[in-house]
Order: C-alpha cells, then structure tokens, then sequence
C-alpha cells in the first residue's frame, strides 16, 4: 500500500519522518500541480476577463474536496491561511452576554490558547480552563465524565482539538455535542482540526461543531499557506467577520453607497482578500494522492496496527511512560523518558543524526511521533531501536 | 531598458497588459524561485531541526530587502498574507478612548472601508468620511487645505491610501503627517501602500506613518498571497494584536505558565501562524529583476513619459475625461468617457478580445490603465488606436 505514495515524496528519500503532525512532506506531483496553476493564471491573467472563471473553478473544486471530506455543504466552508486564523477570526466576531463564558481544553496549541486570552481580555469575558492533564485513565468516559462538570449554564463556547496535539487523544465529538446541548442550546462547539484532517475520518462528526478548522500543510501533506474552517449555519448567524476584505463582500461598492447587507451570507464572509490560488490545486493533488493509495478503512488499520506495535516495544524498555494506554486509535504516540542523562531535546538532536525525525510538544514536555500511511515497520523498528540505545 | 525585463515575463508573450495595479505578471525565475525554495524545505524539512535555520534565513533576507524599499528598520516590518490583513489586523487592535474618532478617504478600497465599518460599530467609534472625490483641481495644496477642515481634535487615526487606487493622485505624505501633528501628538496614520510599493519611491516617506501595508502581487510583480506591513515603534505600544499565533508569541510556552509579556515587542507580534514561505523567494527575485532592470529614476521617468504621453493622446479623443490633470507624476491613468453607446464593461470585453487589458474601477465607475517600467510606446499606441476606433 505505502510504497508507491512514499516513492513519490521526494523528502522522504533522505530521512525517517515522524513529524506528519507538524508539517506534512509535499509529493512531487503536487508541486507540479502548483506550477502548472502558476503558469495558467499566468497565461489567462493574471488580471483580465478570462482568469476568473479558472480561479474560481479551482476554488469551488477545492471547497468541493473539502465538503466531501468534512461530510458538510460547501457553503459552510471558508478558505483561510492557516489553522488559527480560520479558528481565531470568525472567533473574534462571536457576540457574548454578561455572564457568558469561554471554555477551553488545556490541551490547545499555545496560538489558540493566546487569542483566546486576548478575546476574553479585550471582551472583558472570562475565560475557564478544562483541564484534560489531570484525567486518569483518560477514555470517552471519563472524558464525558469530567466535561460534565465544567459546562454550566454560562459557558457559551468551548475550544477543543478534535484529536489533542500533544497525545492523540480523540474527542467523542457526537457525544461531547450533546453534552453541550443538555443545558441549552444557544451555545458553541468550536473545533481545531489540525491533528484530524488528513489523518482520521471525521466526515461523520464534524457536523457536530459550529466551527472546525483545518490545515493543508500538515497530515493531508499540502502546500503550507492554506487551511479551511467548516462553520455551522447557526454559528454563521452568531458571529460577524472581523478582518472584512474584497472576498466577503458581495461586491466591491462604493464608499456612498448604502453599506447594510453587504457581506456574502455564507462562510464566505469570513474569507479575506487575495490569497495564494496555485496552493489550491497542490492539496488536491496530495489529498487524491492519499486517497488513491489506499481505502480510509485499511489507511486507518495500518496507522494502528504500527502505533500500537510502537506503543508496545516502547513498553518493553525501562523508564518509558506512554501518556495513552494501548489500544491507540490513530497515529500519534507520545510519551515521556524518566530519568534522563540528557535534555530532551538532546535526544531529538541525537535521532536526527541518524536522519529520524521526531519532535517534542512543549506543554506538557513529552516525546510526540506520527504514524502515517505511507510509515513502514521498518521504519518504526528502527526508531525503537535508536531510542533504545540513547537511553541505555 | 524595459525589453529584456519584459521577455523574462511569461505572461506579457500573449497579451498588452495594463493591469499592474491589480495584479502585476510573475517573471518566469521568480516561480522558479519559488520551486527551488519548496524543494530547499522538503530535502531539509519539513519538520525538522535543519529546517528552521533556512526558513529563518528567508524570512530575515525577505524583511531586509522590504526594509531597504520602505526605508525603516526591519524590526518594524510583519509579514501578512495581503495588503487587508495588514492594514486591517493591526487596525482591530487600536485603542480608542470616548470621542475619539476614525477618518477615512473616500478613495479607500471597498474592503478596508467595510471592515472599518465593522471596527467602528463594533466599538462603538463614529466614522468620518474625507471626500476626495470632490476636491477641484485635486494637487497636494488642494488636498491639504481641504485636509485642515476635517482633521479635528477627535481625529484618532486617518485611513488614507499614499497613491489613490482610483485615479492615482498621490498623497503628500509628510505633509500630511505634519497637519495631523499640529493638533495634538498622539493620533495615528494608517497608509495603504497598495499602488505604491514596486511602483513609485517610499524610501522617504513609509517612515511618516504609522502603518504602511504593501503587497507582492501587485506593482511588485511577485507571487499572490504574500504582503507585508510597517508598524511604527508608537503603533507597536497603541495596538494590540487581534488574531494571535505561534509567530506572535516569543514561545511556545504551556497554558498553565504565567501569560504576561508571552508577545514579541517587535511587529512580529502582528504576525500569525504558518504562512507559505516559499513565496518569499519569488517576492525578492521579482524585485530584484525589477531593480536590476532600471534605477529608480530611470524608471520613473519612463513610466511619467507614457502616462502623460497617454492622456494627452486621449484628451485629443473627444469625449474623453481625464480625472487628473497633467503632468501626471506616476503609471495610473483614469478616465471616464461620455456618451457611451455601450456599456463601460463592454469596452473592456472589446479590448480584450484583442488581447489589451485595462479594467475598470468601481468606486467611482472609471477606466484604469496602468503603465510600468516594462511597457512600451507601442502597447500605449495601440491602446490609443483601439480605443480610438471603439468610441466613434
């Protein structure tokens, strides 16, 4: 299954990859898809009559993937950067009550955490902390079990990872959706895809959000520069755009003309302005890729079955804690080395030398590697195998 | 001067292009650039140790080649997806006290007017509207007495752009700066560099505003889905960042660790998330190829030559309004034409479908024509004929 896909990733000849979370490796033939987008709008354009209707098309097939994918309408979807300007901006347009409050996992990427201070600061709204780290046993239960004691009547939005960052962790979200909704209903689920999309199936789920943004750049192996935000129809109603630019306009009017009604109804109002259109065509070829290699169901199987034979070897050598218990569901393996002789980060430096590539997540400090589709035993045999010599 | 640059230029082969303002063409080792940078990130990355020292190179060589054209320390130079997001994103984070107003130019693009609209209802602040539209014989001593009348006590921040996107006066920018001066210190001007930066000189000015925000696609002719924006030292303290992300933050540090002074000093606070560094090397090759073409004063007396030549040659056409008088002192010239037996947008369709490109702006309704260092006497002799030969 992995071989044909690996050997058309040119990063992956010279090295050992465990860092899919972080940033995907772009194959060849989605390069190639960029070029040949450049030198389109190139010859049509870039500025004239005859370039729209492409850049449009490339637009609208793009968002058509993605619709596929997420298992949502295309008009819920909004092109965006990345992963925290797609979850930040249509954020800040939220309109919250006195006594309104935001919830958020500490489980979330320092970015998002960040905003959300500077949110709750500027809006004068408090901001709560669910802490995920101090679960024991952490499973759908005990989850559920524990977010139920942090909702309240006056948590009117909550920021979660669909799969957690830093160990993999994967929210029930149907189930999380309606927990949310037993208090009541005017209240919002809002969603960072970037350990999912690409990874897992989510088409299922994501319906459950009102905000679920996603990342080209990372396990669907794209182009850095462009991500996507699901939002729902009620969260479209709920919260206005704040960096407002030609694209969520209807039209470019003028400055004395009436002013009411003029952004686009759809999740286009929370797009901006130009961005960069040959990316477009540079994930679809990686998410085809990804697609063709193999079905989602034996993509799923072979992810597991080498995260938890990784998991397991892991076990078997003194001083390693695994934050997760076995049966992993996905990818991500992350864990902890007691009783180091080095730093941590020396350890990584250390593998890198042999051209193996993990990272460690800073909060908390732990070993994070990623498994993917086109990952090989092999691969992962010698991972165990230099991580057992360092700590020997 | 200008063949060489022009044969290097895929896109001028099959058409007369007037449309730098909108978007400039991409030269041909500019996308080459781009590619080989790609490649660069994927042999060394694109997740690992060995990558960041490069990716930090480019973002360091990128700012210092803008800190050259902008004339200000590279410091004060954030990097942004387009000129919106660079105006607009540093603009949400103002600090506006009662009574304290916005102003704004009538000749502002329709996306910066509505998201300062959406800023001023959203805070609660009165937008005031600068009419340039109606100032008779527009030169700057026109503009600055009518500046005097609307400039008031209450006047926090003026939104202005330095060369008006619709008809290309350009604003006496220190000038300017000394006016809003003269009744108190603490109040801000906001430029959109739009028509400005690959365009006209700013090496002496960028530095009398607080915001200067500035695109490659356009007069720079690099790669779509890139700009930047200067933020001066006092801007830094007035504003705050809306839209944080890793890159604003001096670390990736946990939720639980103390929040206060997590932001760069410097303008990378306004800064994101992951962005598409590939396209910095496009951005530097087109200015590059842009400079060694010509000096600045070579080519701003070639694109000053054909502009005025142009609307000369139109003002003979009857029927024709010019909307600047001569001379005229950069590349845009707008007009309007009477008594049309078509429609405007029909003008355009005809032209094009002899492959010459002009647009039309939409606030007010005029045609646009845009000249650069690499059109020639015949491309405007052309324009002139066909136009010419559409209005009899």
């Amino acid at each position: 299954m992995s071989k044909h896909l690996k050997l058309s990733i040119p990063s992956l000849e010279n090295k050992i990859y465990f860092n899919y979370g972080g940033q995907g490796p772009l194959p060849k033939t989605s390069l190639d898809a960029m070029v040949e987008s450049w030198n389109k709008i190139q010859e049509l354009g870039p500025f004239t009559e005859n370039v729209w209707p492409y850049i449009s098309r490339e637009i609208i097939s793009t968002k058509q993937k993605l619709s596929d994918i997420l298992g949502v309408s295309i008009s819920n979807i909004a092109l965006s950067e990345n992963i925290t300007s797609g979850m930040v901006l249509p954020m800040w347009g939220m309109r919250f009550d006195d006594n309104d409050e935001l919830l958020i996992s500490d489980c979330e990427h320092p970015g998002i955490v960040a905003a959300a201070r500077e949110f709750c600061r500027r809006n004068n709204i408090e901001l709560k902390i669910f802490p995920i780290q101090k679960i024991r046993n952490l499973n759908d239960k005990t989850f559920l079990d524990s977010i139920r004691e942090y909702i309240t009547i006056n948590t009117k939005a909550f920021i979660i990872s669909h799969v957690l960052w830093n160990f993999g962790f994967k929210i029930p979200l149907k189930k999380l959706y309606e927990e949310l909704k037993r208090l009541k209903n005017d209240n919002y689920l809002l969603i960072d895809g970037a350990q999912s999309f690409g990874h897992i199936g989510i088409a299922d789920e994501v319906k459950y959000s009102d905000l679920y943004a996603v990342t080209s750049h990372k396990w669907a192996c794209g182009p850095e520069g462009l991500g996507a935000v699901y939002v729902s129809d009620r969260f479209l109603d709920f919260s206005d755009p704040t960096i407002i630019g030609w694209k969520s306009l209807k039209k470019e009017q003028g400055i004395y003309e009436p002013h009411q009604n003029i952004l686009h109804k759809d999740a286009r109002k929370f797009e901006i302005a130009t961005s960069c259109t040959p990316l477009l065509a540079g994930l679809r070829e990686s998410i085809n890729l990804l697609e063709k290699d193999c079905s989602e169901e034996k993509k799923n199987a072979h992810i597991c079955k080498l995260s938890n034979y990784l998991s397991e070897q892991l076990k078997q050598l003194k001083n390693i804690d695994l934050v997760l218990k076995n049966p992993l569901k996905n990818g991500i393996v992350s864990f902890d080395i007691q009783d180091l002789t080095y730093k941590k980060q020396e350890i990584v430096k250390e593998l890198s030398k042999k051209r193996i590539f993990i990272r460690i997540v800073e909060d908390p400090d732990w070993f994070r590697v990623c498994i993917h589709q086109m990952t090989t035993l092999e691969e992962v045999d010698l991972l165990i195998k230099e991580i057992q010599e360092l700590i020997m």
